[in-house]
């Protein structure tokens, strides 16, 4: 894939706004956006990688910037319900036409995650700071490339089964949790033309975005969930053929 | 299972309201519901087998109606649009809650089967009368017992790949038409709690729902879609279960 | 399913032959397959439940048993290749003709489950007596019904992933285990006519089978992995139909 | 992927050394092999092609040309029995250590492709010539990148349902015949660490592999089945990691 990617990544920006938990700006002074798009930029030297938040205009989400983005990220966590109607479907008619959607942790919940699926994407959460232990359980799948297993996270939000999710395409990562838990980390869909990965470690409370087997995931999933260069990007629509074959 | 399945056949019922096409009342004089229910009523004995229209108040879909059907018939066409948003809300929440649906033919538009695929569910269609033949491909599922390989059909409107909907859990059914296309005509999926089955022969133009193997195909998929007796019918939520188990 | 089912657990034997480990006999008296067989006696009361070892003459699994054998329970350990190639063609004959299967615990080397999925399904093992939680994934499967999540097992050895399994029909349970690892403890294939099921849980050092839950599982995993009444038993096979449909 | 695939096409080549069919000559001058190497060396300029055919010494399979092979397809026929049982393990391990594979036409009954799937892969057939329509119905996999949907092939032998397979990772194309039969002519599995693409047509009695569109399906598949360049080439093995996480 010569081209550059262009990615996007998205953030509500509202905990960082609201300096909430208190300190969260010390881990993450450029907001939790800003952590992972330093991350990608790392890992994928030769893409574009910018960033957007609730507050901009139109959530910076404009036809105009969805029609140059290869991949989106989204994180989001108290504010779904301020994101408009009309920007998440706006999203969702990009995603299903082609461009890639990365969904991290509590975006879960995002309106645009459980359109696409279909579901309530519910699940099991306890929040005690407590290790994660994401394995691997798909190794050839290229979001798990050169990603350690498990990959070892100290502190972090549990997550948890059941997740009310529809049976993904691959399932990739499994985690435990100090407590015994186990969630399905690391899933991928596709919907339309749209490649979906769903990675569950990042909650605000912790500086996950740091980490650098977490920045590896991002980043391959990236690269993955980019449509082929040339391809249309065209939602699937209605036709009549008006001919036939035989 | 040994109780009654409880099972609703709803059609929007338009098609025989208006006559159109001219004479459909001639092979469908209880209407589409009416036929489909017939087949039911014949191969399910011991089913409580009802019908419903789009004309019946709230389309005969109230919390009540829902709260006792096991499985859900849907046949809609050129009145997706007419359908309540509220009640399509409510049919969506019963099927998370593990309600079972089959969705038919013109009724992979319909709002409740897009909202809970997530896709456009678009397809390819050329209305031609032509032979359709469905061959199973998934032997061992339960919706295809006792269903002869190819099931023909004499006469029936195409509907041809792309299919725009997500990887089924199972394909159970694939189709080709005298035209050469070929359709993944018989799909099952799971959300939530719930079974779905689509199942795509059946235009308003053709005696379809008459065909004794056709009626086995939708009574094998009432039987595979209901929820096992004594499941709690309850949607997915986000739980905190507020302890550990290490 | 109104015919009595016809189940035959095979187990190996040769631990509690040879005392081994010390004391099995213990929790064991019956051997592993006369406490598998009473709790599918207990659970399934219709049914017809016999058991079979590798010392038997063809280990119990002549064509004759086989062919009016409906589910057949495998558990072994350290006598896979003491298993005859001949009996093991014979046994994978009849799976794919339509017969059930469950294998258990170590059975994942057994060589009829190796042959049929065509993978090493080797393991990450280690064996400390620690506790393992199973949790369920996908509870609208039948072999999850009435199955507590987490079902938890005291003492049990780790089986840990990577387990180099193809992707399963449905993934229905993963365990947690103390130290921390993952294992995709219960799923489905379907191999030609037969439904297989895969349940970890079941060292010969702790005794598994008696834990109401894990028979339960056990239960419904045979009313699921056996075929309808009245289906033919037979390996698919090539055909040229020497005809047309069109 | 900057470094040179190495690819190599295996052919039985007993139809071509027996002039049989009468004229495959003419079609095939350098064999089937040779005319899909040219196929591959046309589209993936810079990948190494090579051939090989039963009749080289070990079938022109040894460790030493396998360890060094990225990607291998097979063609074979009325010779699979022909093939060394010890040749085919150590393909069979090579695959299940990350090596691509292509499985093409009659090769579905190739040992190794039987080994590795499980099933008889018994399928239907009619050698009359007709028309072949191959439909794209996941176009956002790897193997349909530009090609068209459907791929018409004038004429080939038909392969229908029921083909004798497990369910698929992903099904890619599915054909339709003159006759009206289908088939799942383009699926990909994963065993072990190994991408596994099997493509139906190719028939020795035509000149399917000179078609430009099913070369383009060919290298697509070639660069999807490759393992990511620096991955260890290792068959799964089971391990006793002697350590805990927690």
């Amino acid at each position: 894939m010569s081209r550059s990617l262009r990615v996007l990544v998205w953030n509500e920006g509202v905990h960082e706004r609201d300096d909430n938990p208190p300190g969260i700006g010390e881990y993450y002074p450029d907001g939790i956006h800003g952590a992972i798009a330093a991350g990608l930029r790392r890992l994928l030297p030769d893409a574009e990688v910018g960033t957007a938040t609730l507050d901009d205009p139109e959530h910076g989400l404009t036809e105009e910037v969805l029609a140059r983005t290869d991949v989106l990220l989204w994180w989001g966590h108290i504010a779904h319900d301020q994101v408009d109607d009309a920007v998440e479907a706006r999203v969702r008619r990009h995603v299903l036409g082609g461009m890639g959607l990365l969904v991290l942790h509590s975006g879960h919940y995002a309106k645009v995650f459980t359109r696409l699926l279909g579901t309530t994407c519910s699940l099991a959460w306890r929040n005690d700071g407590q290790q994660e232990l994401v394995w691997t359980v798909k190794p050839t799948h290229p979001v798990a490339e050169g990603v350690p297993s498990p990959l070892v996270i100290p502190e972090q939000e549990m997550y948890g089964e059941l997740f009310d999710i529809p049976d993904p395409d691959d399932l990739v990562f499994i985690s435990s949790f100090a407590g015994g838990e186990v969630f399905r980390s690391g899933v991928t869909f596709t919907r339309g033309r749209g490649r979906i990965f769903y990675f569950s470690p990042g909650d605000q409370d912790y500086p996950v975005y740091h980490h650098e087997d977490v920045q590896r995931v991002l980043a391959n999933g990236v690269r993955w969930a980019a449509a082929p260069e040339g391809v249309d990007r065209a939602v699937p629509d209605v036709t009549n053929p008006g001919r036939t074959w035989r």
